[in-house]
């Protein structure tokens, strides 16, 4: 932490931040400029320079180590790379999941795991809505099984955590969940890979602060996944933040995958946006796709059709093969 | 819903646009002008835009019809009065809650309380992190008891709600839960008085959705409280959106406070935003507080000391007066 | 400026910025810590962090003094009063501007200016669309002239200001012109006081540094005016930022002006707004006006009515006064 | 334009909007529904919407006309080609431009000329600080004669473009003069094709409206260029919209470039977002570029060094490949 007290604070407010930081744990080094004086201090990393810079005599503060630790490149320069169902996340290839925001039926989820996977598709990730229930849990695991794909579901209370996790292959976390701490520390313990969606409002130091929590509980097989943010722009209803796939790729260890079906919510948008992800860097994908997206239950616009699908799947393949990855 | 076609759109496009309202129980309106066809639609409030936007030959999609009914101010055009355990939001007075991050022990709560009722606050509004868990409950009700204030808690999770609402006046939904929805339905049935928190991403529109829900849900004591969007101005944590309040009065008849210290996050831009937030027509406010803020378990930062929170009520009695309002 | 360098830089690295930093006049003070090795380096304040971030081996970058200082508090700690005309800037009273945003003969700028005058205002500022050219600068003179109000004309362009300067009482400069160098060394030369409107999307910093260019050029007279920032709502065209007038009137001694009409962009947002501000220690308000909005040739929709204009007037009189301020 | 009247509303407000609509050189039709009246009027395109939104009894009203016409794809469906000295943007292949913030001397600008030409850049960008002048002028006319390059420079005032249009192959407009309306008349009747950066807070219709002056004035080679909008984060300077590259695409006809140098400020994370935006469809790029940047007058830390241009050109040459587009 290092503490600048603004030109003309007293030497009794320095000695009162000096105090503070004391009795927070922090070892304190002063620094007496002709201007300003600066106090750095050594403690712990989760204390926010707030605190100090409502001090009186204070004119700002900075936190020169990053809040998060594990969640850190410096943990594992390598990278990291998860595996969810036998399913590479991270690795030299590129993993896509389909996605299947509603479960109508068990004809429905099978359609999807099966084009998806003839496509070349490697993840089911689907959305469990309350009514939907353990039927749907099912349906959706006999799809994924027969296709061969792994599974991934969505979490959205702790509760659901223990069942999800023995049924599936891998648990997501969207992004209106990203801190709520009570799911976080639920899936941090339940020993299956996790995806963790970005909050739409969320800073990429939040957003890995977020990873940190899971695996500050001991879960490290964490994968990203930008689904984009909220700006001025409207003509999309989010934004997808391309550049902090690159940015969270420098910062972190973990993989990244880019969800352009939440992130515009049209399927006409979807394609660019999934070939842009891949040349910025992402690991992979997840894409809503539906059998006959004007007739789902759910989100249909957002849904590509089964050709639109196969389509995206040979365009980002060639980025992909750009980028020296295969699929 | 109207839909406007695509200069070009062709006939067949027309009509297959016209099958899908239709499917979707909308009775349709053509109108074929010289540039754009334009297809009006008479249905169900609920269904996107996007849903038809994606179609071939669209151009744009608009909802005529606000999302919300319940909410809106034609609904209750005189405007609506929550009582919460004895004390009005929305009347002719402002109401102002002390907030208690986190209560630390009886005697912390306590002070809190002592002190801001002694300077005119009539509710008590307490975060009941995990931990502190049932003791912290009691604490929280005898601390408000003593001093004749009325007790807000905030519910993070609906197993909580009923034990919640059996012991406190009034629950609040924090902002990061403003989507939950199974959340907002089980404090939708519980039968007290709710003060929903605007997400720091949400547009006002998903706001008053959110309200809807509970409304819906049988609850009609419900309040709004705006604390902060994120925008690209970093110098405090949030920007607090004092136009929204305003908007808002006009849009919906439900009472509207303000939370300057979450908006904030820092305790010397507490006072100006909540004299702002009064002139704006605001019915109130959430003040945290503290007697010692230096030493506090959590968020100290944004906590006025006992003589900043008297200086406060005081400023904001003389807004509200000149307003036309008591206190 | 601090250098916080990477855990595990190298020497070769650390050395490699010590000798950028001593190549652009910093001195340099080295600070080798477990973890981080941190240079601290004091030159000239306007290098920009990112010329040192983009450096192999450093983490990141503070500059801890602020790249302005003519404007800020500590240049002149009790704050200055601006005079237009006869008519103080950021004295004990409020300030308010009528706007007119485009002239459109004699008559209709003299109705603007009796009517404001009479409720109150003290300046007339109008906007010179090119066609108006010097007979409109000539009406406007005529108009503020005989009802005794200080007349502020908008300049966008470095050839206008001399003429301008000479016929005015003071310069205002829109937002988007906030950082075209040439226009603000021009005005900063000019001898009259300068309204600087914040760009859209500036910083609270980059406003303050647009203001410090105007003051080294030798222009003390600087009055600054909030008039809305672009977020993600779209309620309105722009968001106001009530914040910023607060944050503002401590970072620096220049008075703060409010346009809620340029901000809001609708008459009918316009009144609470103005409260608002006022609310929030603005030191007054800039107010588009019009006989008969409806009619008007141009931004109509965002001017008050000759009533309406009075009744804010009224309503913001009696802020101010809670405020303790006169008019 | 479609007013949609509020419940509730009386005959005498909706007659006085059709009086509005009628005086504004609007045809009316007016359909009366169960809950809303709405009036559709076919008029000029270019009056506002809040025209209407501030009258009595209005709900809200949309404008179903864009208000762009010549900029919209449906003007000329194949798409532009514009040639700027013998250098095509928006055909087959991606066109680079190898940018120059500030010409530091005749052998500066011939470097950049020559090492950006040999990794296959067709074009040189320059800005012309007001202190180069024209001796910069002429040494970036030199540089790019002797490699073969079309040279683009910045115009920043009108009195500037007949003189940079006789000497340079294309002007640019930099994104905080999108708007400056002196200065895109002036450029719109030079007769060299314009590329129009997008300012930082211009939602995409506002950049198109801008655009529409330029095409409207009679110049029909405008190039688009996208350089970061600002959003809340922080990580750099601005975020690069991907996402409006190829919202673009599909709404307009004109070409479009991204500067992936401006949008990140930081040569470190130049080389993704390039990748990504060919990727999404751009047509091409601008990269600044430096022999040594470190070393630079200006905005070194966003300049590649020549082995980082020649990495760049390589990396997207295969994107551009994969694309099915040569460079």
């Amino acid at each position: 932490m290092i503490v600048v007290m603004e030109r003309g604070a007293t030497e009794e407010q320095i000695e009162h931040v000096i105090a503070r930081l004391m009795a927070l744990d922090f070892s304190v080094h002063r620094s007496t400029g002709e201007v300003h004086t600066i106090l750095g201090g050594i403690g712990p990393d989760e204390v926010a320079p707030e605190v100090f810079e409502v001090l009186d005599g204070v004119k700002e503060c900075y936190r020169i180590v990053s809040p998060y630790k594990l969640a850190s490149r410096s943990f594992r320069p390598e990278g990291s790379v998860v595996k969810a169902g036998g399913r590479e996340i991270g690795g030299t290839g590129i993993a896509v999941a389909a996605g299947v925001s509603r479960i109508e039926s068990a004809e429905h989820v099978q359609a999807v795991a099966r084009f998806a996977a003839a496509a070349g598709a490697g993840l089911l990730q689907c959305g469990l809505v309350r009514a939907a229930g353990e039927a749907g849990l099912n349906e959706a695991r006999a799809a994924a099984a027969e296709c061969g794909m792994a599974l991934v579901v969505e979490a959205t209370d702790g509760a659901q955590v223990v069942r999800l996790a023995q049924a599936a292959d891998a648990i997501r976390i969207g992004g209106r969940h990203m801190q709520n701490e009570a799911l976080l520390e639920a899936v941090g313990g339940c020993g299956k890979p996790v995806i963790l969606n970005r909050d739409r409002a969320a800073t990429i130091d939040e957003w890995l602060m977020a990873a940190e929590v899971l695996l500050k509980a001991g879960n490290y097989q964490v994968v990203l996944c930008e689904r984009g943010i909220r700006t001025f722009e409207t003509h999309t209803r989010l934004t997808m933040d391309v550049s902090a796939i690159a940015a969270v790729k420098r910062l972190s260890h973990l993989p990244v995958l880019a969800d352009p079906s939440k992130a515009t919510g049209r399927r006409d948008r979807v394609l660019p946006m999934a070939r842009a992800a891949i040349a910025a860097g992402a690991d992979g994908l997840v894409i809503e796709a539906h059998p006959d997206p004007e007739t789902a239950a759910a989100d249909g616009q957002q849904a590509l059709k089964p050709e639109q699908f196969r389509e995206l799947m040979r365009q980002v393949g060639a980025i992909a093969a750009a980028m020296g990855r295969g699929r």
